[in-house]
């Protein structure tokens, strides 16, 4: 049943990275529900499989990669503790598993991450310097942080651990889904389409792996066409978490086992997300809803499919939601 | 195992019931997920069980027992259709077990319940007549529609057979998780807590059952200690699916079965709603955070145990969140 090897690229990540990535994890990470609504079937004329990443531990897929990154470290290297910067997921996620091995995290955040993404890092004890929103701000940063307190850097994707530990969420789809024939899945700097390409490619290589990402930071698409990664230099788009660039790493496996990258708006990734919460009844972020937004388009080639969407995460301030006023964080409603 | 009979109630409403509902509407209901927290059961200091309605068919418990009094029928009481007032939940509901039979659906809705609902009623089929938010309105309007369709009127809760469906989801959650020590329950009409109190007394005499009810819709509290029913005559909550009067069917299993009512203020039922997004990730309406809000005041009594909430509905106007201002329609944020 399982054809081994065969979807292993030359970026190094391997399925029997994902493998021990899941081992390594069981049982410190969720098995996330699979949710499917007769609703949003008839809407998409297509039979939708959500896995549900929104549930997970610290509210997003990152929780898996980070996981499996500071559990792989040798107690030596672990000691010293972790690092990252990261626009917010990454960062708690790596937080809550330094707490669990017991060593510290140090986190830079850009100066214009979520409310919330900044308070589940520090509920988890991660210590935040906070930078501003550039690449090489962030990158900087961070190996200060790295010089000065001998911590490992784990990057937010472009990490073989973090990128295997992401694919255990589209292996834990592909079992609880049968014959799944299209994986819609969110692409931002690539570590978790990387994942789901590797597993779907070994578990089920009839699959059609298609990312998605948001038309104001399509650096994923472009970059593919040309061959070569072109950087997000601004990316303009409500979905944190699809910001950042391309890796190295996820380029090439999306380059050899990704099927193709579609791009989505602002506006039908808010229309996503609304059409999730209110029919599924489950709060999904931006990001969270962008494979999702892939059906709100003309698109059918994918009318009739059986679709898995990965639903990456659930982190947002419930004050500033896109369709609504910025509010006061009293309880009685402004003035309109 | 179980101990048939003895939770039977002088308003009619017996464990047979219950389990003839069960059977009539497997298939045409969910069964829905119960979902743990560690996060909130640390808040609490107990061990909690969220009973998730809000994933039901329709969005809220309210399919239960208006599938069961559909299917219960005669073929022609059934051909002439049925009717109901409703704060927006049963109504939808009702609409949608019409459809389910292919027989028509008549609607009387009070003029403030929110958009979301009313949508709902009107995807379903619903023929919706709008009248004044006040009991004395409701009842007369649906009675002038009986009168004028020959319809079977399905009472929102005072209803053996709405009871009796209310009730399978407690059945469901008892055999979900052992050994539960308390239930918490919303109370409005009180068909929920009713199916609730005869099913748990059946199955698991030990546990208590306590009906949460706002501050503002004490009718529920304020009857028991009367000893009769004193009716809600200005409902003043943000739960607008508590705002009815207690029924006299209800009111009876409740004065036998149900062990404690507590109230709980809308500001804590706010909180609570915010705590089950945030943490959870799910929508849940205000009715339905209602239980989870008594966990967030003083209740020493409560620490420690293992507890089933009923997370009784998810459907409201998200452009009206009680934590933000009100918006404009559009995706473009408001001035503030």
């Amino acid at each position: 049943m399982l054809w081994c090897g065969m979807a292993d690229t030359p970026s190094g990540l391997t399925w029997s990275l994902i493998q021990e990535a899941r081992e390594r994890i069981a049982g410190k990470v969720s098995v996330t529900p699979v949710l499917t609504s007769s609703t949003l079937d008839v809407d998409a004329g297509a039979q939708l499989h959500f896995k549900c990443e929104n549930f997970q531990k610290s509210g997003a897929f990152k929780a898996r990669g980070a996981t499996n990154a500071v559990f792989a470290l040798s107690p030596e290297q672990a000691r010293r503790g972790v690092a990252t910067h990261s626009s917010g997921n990454h960062a708690a996620a790596l937080a809550r598993a330094a707490r669990l091995r017991g060593v510290p995290a140090y986190i830079v955040m850009p100066d214009n991450s979520p409310q919330a993404k900044r308070a589940a890092v520090a509920r988890y004890g991660g210590e935040i310097t906070y930078c501003e929103a550039t690449l090489a701000a962030r990158e900087s940063a961070a190996r200060e942080l790295v010089a000065a307190t001998g911590a490992t850097l784990i990057h937010p994707y472009d990490d073989l651990a973090v990128m295997a530990g992401q694919g255990t969420a589209a292996v834990e789809l592909l079992t609880q889904v049968a014959g799944l024939e299209v994986i819609l899945c969110p692409v931002g700097g690539g570590g978790l389409i990387s994942g789901t390409a590797v597993a779907a490619k070994t578990l089920n290589p009839a699959a059609r792996v298609i990312g998605v990402e948001p038309t104001g930071a399509d650096d994923a698409a472009r970059s593919i066409r040309a061959g070569r990664i072109l950087p997000c230099v601004k990316p303009d788009t409500i979905a944190d978490g699809l910001r950042a660039t391309l890796g190295e790493r996820p380029f090439a496996v999306i380059g050899r086992l990704v099927d193709d990258i579609t791009t989505v708006s602002d506006e039908l990734i808010v229309r996503a997300m609304r059409r999730l919460w209110e029919v599924m009844k489950i709060v999904v972020e931006p990001s969270g809803a962008a494979a999702y937004a892939a059906l709100l388009g003309e698109r059918p080639e994918l009318r009739g499919r059986r679709i898995g969407l990965i639903l990456s995460g659930g982190n947002l301030d419930l004050e500033r939601l896109p369709w609504s006023a910025p509010s006061s964080p009293s309880l009685t409603p402004a003035r309109g």
